[in-house]
């Protein structure tokens, strides 16, 4: 196998900019090449020196390079596979980092050419943060990442020791369950959180207490990033957020009928389970 | 006005523990006693060695107290408060740290002597730990203090001076506006966190993001407390269960309608009202 000599990262945001900082650390002689969308976010790039070198053009940003990086949101991943297709060098790597992986794996398929390999990853790590000035080179390490490519090819096992060597632990898992997953564990959190802070009242404002913060945190993620994610898991998505309404409606009516024998049985089952998630 | 001399806690559990260690620190020469309701309590608080002394009789516990403090769960502060009655001497306080007041309060007015003062109280601190084993010294340090009871009545500025002594900035609001702000900003979000760890399925074990511990931590709260928090408080939560219902259908629908536009605008305002959180 060649060495990997150039990495190109497309969106460099919260997520690639520490992607950028920790490849810088942990291939210190691979040249690391941003893309970056516009005059603006090209100066902030500058100004930040993640990166050996910034482009703002697409075709010059990934010709040449060994592996790609999209870290953006889902939409603009799946548009910009389209895009790079025609620039790509043959057994080039392409990776993505998407929150939800069927439709970005669909649209791999069907935009770059037979002789580059696409790897679907996700690593779950993040932030409410947004933007390249918050990135941290830590970020990866101890983080689980899930690749949604078949294990034995050899690109796949290329990304996998990348994402290892950036300390995470890789697992493998088909596109379509991990969305199923995901959107239990990650995405209908989000939907619950924004809707928990839309629903407070001003008059609530000075009664922010700490289990308050705690599930208000998550709705200051991005719209960029969110409403891709939830609209691109729309299916698994739509159905958890029902069966959630329902366990809501269930605890509601003992609630308003008085059962509080009902009530303290479901919370000391509830209680049991919470115990296994720490 | 008189020194006091001794102060009651009865139900000596995280919150009551916790006071008493306050109050040890912050009173040295006051008498604190505490009320075991049996003998496993007892001994236990026999080993932590909280208390000046600890009474297994209520009337012994409660008899010559200054200051009766119930620290217990909603519907036994109720029970309790006809129980000790009989025993207080004239001109003592009572209050409670009950976490619902319009019930409690009305309790009070029916089964204490009139010459007893009440005074309702809601230290808006806690964890989801319980248990006098976990309690701190410096719990209620910074915290708010709710009082529902008339702010110029003498006994209220006793309670209001050993709030602040103990580090709580007190203010005052009346219980039936108290129980409508707390359904909303606690009651509510614990309702929620139960909720979101009963939904979870087993396969998603192995997906604890913080994110996810975040919403979830608040599931981990005792039965015992929160099945009569959220009982007492059952017309305002039953409510705002419903009206959050209401956001989440409503977010639900753009997304299975793939409504990216709507849903990108709904996200931008809650960012705008999350960042007022902070």
């Amino acid at each position: 196998m060649k060495p990997l000599k150039k990495i190109t990262i497309i969106g460099v945001g919260f997520m690639g900019g520490s992607l950028a900082l920790a490849l810088l650390k942990a291939y210190p002689n691979i040249f690391i090449c941003g893309y970056a969308r516009n005059k603006a976010s090209l100066l902030k790039l500058s100004r930040l020196k993640f990166l050996d070198c910034i482009e703002e053009d697409l075709e010059r940003a990934v010709k040449d390079s060994d592996i790609i990086i999209l870290s953006l949101p889902i939409y603009a991943i799946i548009s910009h596979l389209e895009k790079i297709a025609p620039f790509l060098k043959k057994g080039a790597i392409v990776f993505d980092m998407g929150s939800s992986k069927e439709l970005i794996e669909r649209a791999a398929h069907k935009y770059l050419p037979k002789d580059v390999n696409f790897v679907g990853c996700h690593p779950l790590c993040g932030s409410e943060k947004s933007g390249a000035r918050f990135a941290q080179g830590n970020l990866y390490k101890g983080a689980l990442c899930v690749i949604t490519s078949p294990r034995h090819h050899t690109a796949t096992k290329i990304v996998k020791c990348l994402w290892q060597k950036l300390g995470c632990k890789v697992i493998f898992m088909p596109s379509k369950e991990h969305d199923r997953v995901l959107s239990l564990v990650s995405h209908l959190n989000h939907v619950i959180s924004f809707c928990i802070t839309q629903n407070l009242k001003k008059e609530c404002l000075s009664f922010i207490l700490p289990s308050l913060k705690d599930l208000t945190r998550l709705s200051g993620s991005p719209a960029s990033v969110w409403a891709d994610i939830f609209i691109s898991n729309k299916k698994n998505l739509s159905r958890d957020i029902k069966k959630f309404i329902k366990v809501l409606e269930k605890v509601e009516k003992m609630i308003a009928g008085a059962k509080i024998n009902a009530l303290a049985r479901f919370i000391e089952k509830v209680n049991q389970k919470q115990a296994l998630l720490n």
